[in-house]
């Protein structure tokens, strides 16, 4: 059995995705902001790669029943109904809605992924749903990759930090799982960061969130378990993994 | 002035090559088998993609001055004079040769460094070498990005390490100098693994070596200043900084 932690999905091979549980993290914001919608009651979001994308998309829906959400350079995009905040993700605000999101990079990341057997979207607010999830795959022999998002198709430390938290825990008590050298690595940097905050503070995004005024969106994707929901990424959305379609 | 880490040449971007002083580090083993061959004299590496490359390239040249080196899958490839295990590349065999050189991963990732002031070619044999160039570099206000060519474009524990220690001390005493999320990692991870042994038992790719019996290659890459070379690329060659080129 095998844990992977792949930095960027452009770098996807067929062998780590094919059969495989994998999960799509980018901690600021966009994984965060989709457990959020979900936890929340939205029906499904639909990851886009363009914001055009998303325009063609919401002219084919009944204009109620979707909103528009994303952003470019960490800002809303303009016309759209949401940015990429998971507080704007309020029940009030998306419950029954169709949420049709592009981010700068969680999207490109979620549909590298695929081909998989399970492709889930995995954050601090959503760890300890996605690591039972994560677990019980290994245990019945399935590997498990998990792709950080990053920046740009670059390494982000924040999204590494919670691959290594997944890491540190999803093979406890397992043995003969065996882990690539980003996993090790990304075990590292949980070890070194275990108050997420100092995590946050040390990396570009977090910094350059703080700096553009978005400091309560780092509380919030700080909040370990804040929603207990594990978002599915199945036919070209992504739902919540309920009761109703248990595997 | 800035120092970044980037995983794998394929993900340069211009901002990141541009105007700066590239490193380039395959630890295991083609960054270690240039220095080793420059130190002993060759009179340069062409670093080229693949194997049918080199075998056209060799056909211009004398057969005399010329030796066909490089690996597939760790192994030397067959009608070529050399491998990829630094020992190989010893005084009597190399002294003013022209070695043509193809490797899984390390000439790709020199090749995708074209366009930057200076691409010199690092490792841990020529630590003490290169630092001082990138100190000085650094000094005079050039930014630097090291590049870690990893495996099939993937992240490489070694080279991340290698870089790290670079990271560390390029700086010292230095302020105002900022790096990315990816040059903090390696700076971790060359804390964690201070001897360098226990870096390449750590290693995917160390351990791979040693159970094909590169044992001694791995002894041999992990010799700190082993050779006081800074290789450097230029003109589609490596040819070694010395005092009729100094900069």
């Amino acid at each position: 059995m095998r844990i992977d932690v792949v930095f960027g999905g452009a770098g996807l091979t067929p062998s780590e995705v094919s059969g495989r549980v994998v999960a799509v993290i980018d901690v600021l914001r966009a994984s965060t902001s989709i457990a959020a919608a979900l936890a929340n009651g939205a029906r499904a979001v639909v990851p886009l790669e363009t914001s055009d994308e998303v325009v063609m998309r919401s002219k084919a829906l009944e204009r109620a029943d979707v909103l528009l959400a994303g952003e470019r350079r960490m800002r809303p995009i303009p016309g759209f109904d949401l940015g990429n905040s998971p507080s704007e993700f309020k029940r009030e605000v998306v419950e029954g809605k169709t949420i049709l999101m592009t981010t700068t990079n969680g999207t490109g990341a979620i549909a590298s992924a695929a081909g998989a057997r399970d492709v889930v979207i995995a954050s601090y607010v959503n760890y300890t749903a996605v690591l039972t999830m994560l677990r019980t795959a290994l245990r019945g022999g399935t590997d498990i990759t998990l792709v950080c998002a990053g920046r740009e198709r670059q390494f982000a430390l924040e999204d590494a930090g919670c691959a290594g938290r997944f890491v540190a825990n999803v093979s406890k008590r397992l043995i003969g799982v065996t882990m690539n050298d980003a996993a090790q690595t990304c075990a590292l940097i949980d070890r070194r960061y275990e108050q997420i905050a100092k995590l946050f503070e040390a990396s570009e995004h977090g910094r350059a969130l703080r700096e553009a005024g978005f400091e309560d969106d780092l509380t919030a994707c700080a909040e370990v378990d804040s929603y207990s929901v594990i978002p599915l990424y199945q036919d070209r959305q992504i739902t919540k993994l309920g009761p109703d379609r248990e595997r």
